[in-house]
């Protein structure tokens, strides 16, 4: 069993305002999936992208968008997200605080 | 994409003082794992058990224990839990207000 606060873990940029914490990983030892925490800062954005895999998200605190190319739907926290393999999908902090998720995804992605 | 807020899904009462709301599931098209949340009333608790799958647990709101059966380690909101296949767990609600926590499981368990 491992017990941790996820701000303890190192946060990583992935883009100009856009913060990932990998909080649960195959290091470790999960076996099927990991759970990551992403920050969004306001007025910063996920631009849309496709993958094979899945995400499964919930929101922790904020509001913004989620994006499918055709629509854009409003989340904030206690939304609930589940983005199909080979999805369109993006995000946007249209707010002024940060907007932060959790997302699951395969492990080895 | 499915986007809901996850109070929107409806309650099962698993236990006295404890509902798990099952958010995302193979019903929605996931394939690989299932996103449930957790709500454990004050004074309830989750008995230690085991199986042979892994949780991925993210603490919401409140405070309690993750107990393992040799040692209880205090939990609060931002705490990440990975609890292995097989590892003897379970929860506390040693607190004033509710706990409430994702805990994520694979498909078909």
């Amino acid at each position: 069993m491992k017990v941790s606060n996820y701000l303890d873990t190192k946060p990583i940029q992935i883009l100009a305002g856009v913060v990932k914490r990998e909080v649960i990983t195959a290091d470790d030892g999960a076996p099927h999936f990991c759970m990551r925490v992403f920050e969004v800062e306001p007025g910063s954005s996920v631009p849309l992208h496709s993958h094979p895999w899945e995400h499964e998200i919930l929101v922790l605190s904020g509001q913004g968008a989620v994006l499918s190319g055709q629509e854009e739907t409003q989340i904030a926290k206690d939304s609930v997200i589940f983005i199909a393999p080979n999805e369109r999908h993006g995000f946007a902090n249209n707010s002024h605080q940060p907007l932060r998720f959790i997302c699951v995804i395969p492990v080895g992605t």
